[in-house]
Parts: structure tokens; sequence; C-alpha cells
């Protein structure tokens, strides 16, 4: 099968909203008057981010669905992607797959793809996503203020322990593997959360690194300082399979795993009722978990609400 | 050093045109009005694009150049890219070099550099890059017209020809080599000419994979076929070398070689004039080389006016 077949075959679907998509020297889309592009990228390598024999339906899945994440940390309203990938060789069956699992995030979130390269060489995913967002309504990373209080759209760690399982680090009962597996496998992006905070969080980030690398993000780009309680995750007192970790493991599984794609962002005090009733709206357990304060750095309070000495920083590639 | 360090230090430089830079979830632009956004994506894999020691500055320009080329063959004014690469390791002399040869690239094209990701693997770049163009003005692949003209905006098999003699097939002599080395090592994209043809060129495409699978896009887009003159071709009575390599190897690096990034497009033979003209003053060596034609299929004449038996479709990943 050649290159373009592949591309023809696997890829190339009816789009929603795209002027001109795949099959040309560009893509050409329109964007919404009074709207601003939202533009981000996410490159997936094998070995790095996914094992070598990664189911390809929801390595599919995953790789837009952590673009998707993005997108809603800015509170816009994905709409186009790009696909680029490198493969060591053309598997119809393969492909078949990953481009099943690929179109079921992009249909379930209704975004067109509409571009992108295949060529050969070592697994990598590289997908592009753009969306839009009314002008000055984009949630930043710099918008936080003093006093605004830290909130989580739901519980973190689940994708950090089913990777442990995975490597044989600990051992999860098939139920908890099978609920962890989930998060790991085919995270679902907060879309519809970004969108509606827009207007209320003055500041959001999705959490794929790990809490305390992604919020230390926000804090430097906001110029603050924040205490988090972890007294308020209800995963502090029973998480699972939390009798075979030790506490410290388990923190650090919590607050530095990764791969959670929930979205941690900042309001005022003021907006506590507001967000908590979109909870219910959306069907979300958000969770207030702290606050902004002047003091540069990150003060975790235990359980105990003692203070905690966080070592761990977060997964970055090249430390 | 780490990843956002790396970000920091390498590709984070101020931008001209773009609301939210690199920083944040994701980027920011806002797209002119009455305005299309042209939008293309290219990977480069080791081995498979380039030499896996390949002059770092050479491919940081090359990375940006063959996404600017697509853009040229739009019709398309180049604005933001991002850029997705994988790196074995955080080599800071690799990167210095890499980033100055993107950003020469993007500063000649004024190309913001908007985001992107850094990851660890086998080294691999993904460039995404977007483009204005006025509603409706895109040159598309399908839009050539029964009896138009085919231009050619420059000579094409000069990288061909120093590939092979990096790859020992041939030998180049020192002046020869250096002219055919920038050909592949620093490729021009014809953008200034992409935007002087909007309105003019029916269609349009840039050379990547060579002139009988690119051209062959075109007429499949556009239903049609094409006669092609090579006696139109300066290049075919006095190739660079050409007594050493026979007339069927010459044609097929000419033709098939691919990697040159000239723009072949159609127009009207009414606009003949003026397209010359367009070519003293964008100082291109412009050059109608053939006509579409109603019998499909691509009949090439060669210096005597012969048919010539073509064979070779150029460079395709899978087959």
């Amino acid at each position: 099968m050649s290159e373009f077949d592949l591309i023809r075959q696997h890829f190339t679907r009816t789009t929603r909203y795209t002027e001109l998509g795949i099959g040309d020297d560009a893509a050409l889309i329109r964007v919404g008057a009074n709207m601003e592009l939202a533009i981000s990228a996410d490159m997936l390598v094998a070995g790095t981010h996914f094992f070598a024999d990664a189911d390809p339906y929801q390595l599919g899945w995953k790789s837009l669905a952590v673009n998707l994440s993005d997108m809603a940390a800015m509170g816009a309203q994905p709409r186009w992607a790009t696909l680029a990938i490198a493969l060591p060789a053309a598997n119809p069956a393969w492909l078949t797959e990953f481009s099943r699992g690929f179109f079921a995030c992009a249909d379930r979130f209704v975004v067109d793809l509409i571009g992108g390269d295949t060529t050969r060489g070592p697994l990598t995913i590289s997908v592009q996503i753009m969306g839009e967002v009314p002008n000055g309504l984009a949630i930043k990373r710099s918008g936080a203020q003093l006093g605004d209080q830290i909130w989580l759209s739901g519980p973190l760690g689940y994708a950090a322990l089913a990777l442990a399982h995975l490597q044989a680090k600990i051992k999860l009962d098939a139920d908890t593997f099978a609920q962890c597996a989930s998060a790991l496998h085919a995270p679902q992006p907060r879309v519809a959360l970004g969108l509606a905070l827009r207007g209320i969080a003055t500041s959001a980030i999705d959490i794929s690194d790990g809490l305390l690398a992604d919020l230390g993000h926000v804090l430097s780009a906001s110029n603050l300082g924040a205490k988090l309680h972890l007294n308020q995750l209800p995963q502090a007192s029973h998480w699972p399979m939390a009798s075979s970790l030790k506490p410290a493991e388990q923190l650090k599984l919590l607050l530095a795993g990764g791969d959670d794609y929930e979205l941690c962002f900042s309001a005022p005090a003021a907006a506590h009722g507001r967000i908590s009733q979109l909870g219910s709206t959306l069907g979300l357990p958000l969770l207030c978990v702290g606050e902004m304060v002047a003091e540069r750095g990150l003060a975790v309070h235990g359980l105990a609400g003692e203070m905690l000495d966080i070592k761990e920083a977060g997964f970055d590639h090249f430390k």
C-alpha cells in the first residue's frame, strides 16, 4: 500500500467545518468572526510515551485526547487537527485500529482531521490541535490572582497507578486495574468544563506531567505561590490499593505521577458556589483543594494538616 | 538542561503577530478579516529524510523551508509555525545550531514560532506551518483547465544530484557539488512567487517527491492529462556532469529525484506574457514546459521531441 493509499484509506473522512481538507498542499479553514485560534502540538514517541506494543486503538484515541486536553485548559472549542505519523511499516491492521481510535475521539469531540503526513521511521505520532475561543476569553496560566481558590476537575494518580502495575512495580486487583487502566489508555479531556469556565476561571492548566509540576507552571506564570490541602482529596484517605503502597509512594503517584489530563484551575472564592453547581451540571467531581498565596512556592499540607516535604517535581524529559 | 530550559533558551523569541506565544497550554493567534488559514504539516525522520549526522543548522533551515514550500503552492502568506521535535539527548551545541538555522529561515520569511513540543526519542522533526490567503484565492491542485500552460519556477534535479554524490553513486566536481548541495541543504521556498500567482495560476504544487509524481497529483485532482516538452529545459542539453550519467539516469534524477521545492503551476496561455514578466520581477527563471490536455496521463517528450517511456513515479515511502 502506497503512502497516498494509506492516507486515503485510513485518514480521509468527511469534514464538518473545513473549507479544504486532506488532499492538497495545505488545508484551508475559516476561523469564526471575533474568535482567536488556539493552537497546541504534542509528540508521542514509542518507548517514551507509550509501549511499542501499545494497543493501536487506544493509542489513536489518546494521541488526540492529550491534545484536546490543552484546548480544554485554554477554554477553547477544539475544531481542527493534523496528524503526522512515522511508522516502521505500513501495517494495515494496525492502521485500521489506530485510525478507528483516533476518529472515535475526533467524533466524540467533533473535530475535523484536516491534514498531516505519513512517513517511514520509528513509531512517532505528532498531533496539532486547533480550536476557537472568543477574543480575550482564553484562560491563561498567567491570570491567577492572590486569594483565588485552586480546583481540580477530578481524582489524580489513576493513570500512574495503572502504569506502575504494568511495569510490575505494584499489583492491583482486577477491578482496580480496570478503572486505572481506563484513565491511562483512554483519558477524557475536560473540554466541556474548559468552555464553561470562560469568564470564571482566572487560570487553568491540564495535568499531564503531574499536579506539582503543572501547577508550578501556573505559579511561575502568575507570580504567586499556593497552598494545597490534601485532606480535601477523597483519595488521600481511601485510595485504591493504598495499603500496598507506602504513604510517600502514594503521594508521589498522586502529585507527580502525571498523565491525568484533569484540569487544575483557579477562580475567585466568590465563584465557589457557581463552580460547585457546574460540577453537578457536567457530572464532574470538581474539588477545591487549595488557594493562591503571596509567598512563592508550593506548600502542601497532608491529611492531618501537616506540611509535607515535596521533592519530586514531576516528569521532565531531559532532567 | 531540562525540557523547559531547552524550550526557553533555544526556541522562545519575540513574536511579530501572535497574541500569545510559547509558554501556555496553547498559543493564540488572530487570523485577518476575510482571510482563510492555510495549514500544512511535514515530518522529517533521521535516516529517512536526512542523514543522522546532518548539519544541524541546515536541518533547522530545511525543516521550516519544506513547509513554507507548501504555503507557496497555495499562494498563502506564511505567518505562524509550530515545531515538535524528538531528540535522543538534549545536546546544547546541536540545539544551538538547529535553532539558528530554523530561525534564519523563520526570519527570512517573517514567520513566528508559536509552539510545539520537545521530547526524548529517535531524531524526528515535525513542523506545522500556517499562513493566510484571502477567501477564495488559494491556488488548489484541482483548478487546472484544459489548454492551460504548465510552468516550473526553476531548474530541477540539483538536490537529487547532490544526494547521489553524497551516496557515492556519482562524483561531481567541487563547484558543481557546491551548487547542488545548496539546493539539497538550503532549499529556497518560492513564497513570493506563490503570492504573486494569486488570481493568475489555476493550479500549483511544490515539487518534493519529484515532478512526475507531484504533477501527477495535480492531474488527478484536476481530471486532466499533460504533455511535457523537455527540450524547454536548459538542463536537458547541458546539465551538470551530464557526461558521467546515462541519459536515462539523468532523466530520472531530473523528473523523479525530488527534494526540489520549486513550484509547478498551470495558467491560461493568455497569461504567458504576464508570467514571464513576473519571472523578471522576482528574479526567477520561470519556464513554460508543457500544457494541460484532455487525454489522461503524462506524455513526456524528449530533446528531439520523441515520446519517452516514463516508469519511475517518484518517491513513495511505502511502495
